[in-house]
């Protein structure tokens, strides 16, 4: 899945660039889209994040529109991986990239779960 | 009262001050003292927001130090209002200053309502 | 002019809903979107930001669309406003509502300017 | 080094504890307080990040005092990196950790370049 987006002034800092705190909220609006678009349900999902990376290619000017790719890359019984892309949309030049790690997790229950299987279903869409 | 701010990198933009909208952020870091030390009770505080003004008076630039100034200005049966100054801590020059107006409210009912005794108490030492 | 937010999960806070001091940033991507829209030029606009005030009138729940309205209500010689309205984009409920004084600025000279010819008739098409 | 956070509000997402991605704005926190307490200098620092990876271990809840430590875990000619551990500032119980790799940055030529003695001699102080 790849879509645009929308960078927030707030999003740029001092050096005019992208803060790099902000590719995992980048990485987070992409699971939302993901989540929503392939798998359905709450956009209050029941996963929790266990690891993240970012690795930081080039920096991210503003006025630079940006596209963000998500892809699964590995399901576990309990967890599956996330690979996200940011690119700069002109010419898809990588601008960062990294992954997030996601545990099935029953809030009510306090626990992590199996993956149920219309959840495992949607995620070979993303 | 009055306390430092912990100003963040990521509070200050391009033009390399803090953020206009970060500003309500640091008025929501001094109703939480405030909350705390005078009036008591969950952090999660039971009232709402229902105005906030902010007044930019000159841009506080990375490495000034900040501190802010919260006192309660008017007490309704069922609101109050907040004043603060967010001042250069090394000469007390004025920033920002605005004020917020909160409700008193039950999550529960979902409904507002009159402030109580104690919390109207714990008011007045803001 | 009006058009879709794309809010982040990031915005919402424990309450469940938008946090306050995300509406300043909701204003700020409007200003944005109008001052590139209607007047044009760098992103990194010759602009700041004297006052914002905003009255919350409904909280906005997770999973709700928003939109945002802006237009301009005044032009100073060298100051104009900007009014927001931030609605449920499916019944167009009011949300919260605001307004941001800015000022032209020249920041190699630092300090306030009279708005240019281009920039006022740009102002006009908000 | 370790020291107390000042956890914001606005930190906390709908499920009432620290947003992942606040995790790297305290690993920014940290970084400055590294860079002014043991290297010294402009609080506008002359290096870029280059990877960051986050491993959440428990969630943060609101009203929990958090501290972080950070630690020189490596120096390289022109990187370092630097180790971080969140916890529960009352009985240490660790909330996440993680590291990031630090660039020397000479933001005037545009290029990295070979850390200088007196940051590699602040470094091993961190």
């Amino acid at each position: 899945m790849r879509f645009r987006l929308e960078t927030r002034y707030a999003d740029y800092d001092t050096k005019g660039h992208v803060n790099n705190a902000v590719y995992l909220t980048y990485f987070e609006i992409a699971r939302a889209e993901a989540w929503l678009g392939a798998v359905g349900g709450s956009p209050d999902a029941p996963f929790i994040i266990a690891e993240a990376t970012v690795r930081f290619v080039r920096p991210a000017m503003i006025g630079v529109p940006l596209d963000i790719e998500v892809a699964t890359t590995e399901v576990r019984p309990k967890a599956w991986v996330w690979h996200y892309r940011v690119v700069d949309a002109r010419d898809d030049t990588l601008v960062a990239e990294g992954q997030t790690v996601q545990v099935m997790y029953d809030y009510t229950a306090g626990r992590s779960v199996e993956i149920p299987a219309d959840v495992r279903a949607g995620l070979s869409n993303v």
